[in-house]
């Protein structure tokens, strides 16, 4: 029987991957993923067999995962960023409800929040919240009623899949939404491309994002009451004794 | 004039480091850091310069790292977990007002969410919010109002610093806070030395949680509506739609 390792490879550049992604990668003779990840890493693994579903058909993915690791062999289920977050760790789990003789690590990665938040500088120091605009698969209220809460208790902010091809207004909305709350002053980040070739970066305020348009390879931080701009960088200072 | 990295090693296991924290570690010929993640790392490299202070001097370990980059050496600032969540970026950059001319690279690593997540199973598959229970550096009512909007809003929740000698009841009054929105069914983990030796993890019910003791080496996550036990580990289900 083989073991499952899911594997998140960071946000974009192979050297944002852990020591522990890498070796588990490098160990698996057979390596599942979305198209696009696969090509990724399948250059420099000449030797690997590679198993692909397109971007529906997920349950089908992980099902070939584990009817891999039955017939013997390990398998690296690869997806970017962080498995656990808003990846494939979670389906995985659940799909591994009907294979209970298949032993799953989950190898964490660097997720988007972590890997902007260097790019931008530090915004994250602080109580921070977050959450994806998509409405695929989460009703928008509850959406809004996050993003609302989080505003009004002042968390920084970090949203992931701030628009699409359909939801070309969604961040626009989520500014209106946390300008109840918080200053049109407030710092805030965007970062495309975070770790890839084309990465760029922009810190603006509150009321100027509102009438930014981002696209999905877009991350987007929202300060808090605190944060602030210092040589070009976005920082939240860690607490409110002064340093 | 040296450059400075500052590099988060991951929550224990120099496996959880990146490569990109790896390479920046090894080019550099100072590191500095709090004593005891110096002593991490230190003998792995004996060709370096140590510079370390204790746990109340973190500006003044800022200003070192500036100094030594001032006369030409490129400088590792290392901290425990993701440099840019309660780690030392945020500082560095503060601190690195008074150096303008001296660059700061930020290089981000798993933090306790991340790699406790990948412990317990895949509670962050959701949208969720970071709080450190430590009043500290922040306001116990700042504290609790976010708290109470996570739970309100149905996130999940990842409490850090959940506990120390002076707040053994503070993980007790969270849970109390959250038990008014979430049902003390809601699963919850927490896990102790993640990525060391001796980790271990647990997996109970909110209700449970809030009459369990736990130490300053712990991360809590406490799941939303939706999160569920499969075999052993918490899972909080990607979406509304069904598997």
């Amino acid at each position: 029987m083989g073991k499952i390792y899911v594997v998140g490879l960071g946000p974009g550049a192979d050297m944002q991957m852990t020591m522990e992604a890498k070796a588990a990668v490098k160990q698996c003779g057979i390596i599942v993923g979305y198209t696009v990840y696969v090509d990724l890493v399948k250059e420099e693994y000449p030797d690997k067999v590679f198993l692909t579903t397109p971007m529906t058909q997920e349950v089908k993915r992980c099902q070939m995962a584990f009817e891999e690791a039955q017939k013997g062999q390990d398998v690296a289920m690869i997806c970017s960023g962080d498995a656990g977050i808003y990846g494939m760790a979670g389906l995985m789990l659940e799909v591994g409800k009907e294979y209970p003789e298949i032993e799953v690590e989950i190898v964490p990665g660097i997720t988007a929040a972590n890997g902007g938040a260097a790019v931008l500088g530090a915004p994250l120091m602080h109580d921070f919240a977050v959450i994806s605009l998509s409405d695929l698969l989460t009703p928008w209220e509850k959406i809004e009623k996050r993003v609302k809460a989080a505003a009004m208790a002042d968390f920084v902010i970090c949203l992931y899949n701030p628009s699409s091809r359909k939801r070309k207004d969604y961040l626009k909305k989520a500014c209106e939404m946390m300008l109840e709350y918080k200053s049109g002053d407030t710092v805030c980040g965007t970062v495309r491309n975070i770790g890839r070739d084309g990465e760029e970066s922009q810190i603006m305020t509150l009321s100027r994002l509102k009438d930014t348009e981002v696209d999905m390879f877009t991350t987007v931080f929202i300060g808090n009451e605190q944060t602030i701009e210092i040589n070009g960088k976005m920082v939240t200072p860690r607490g409110y004794r002064n340093v």
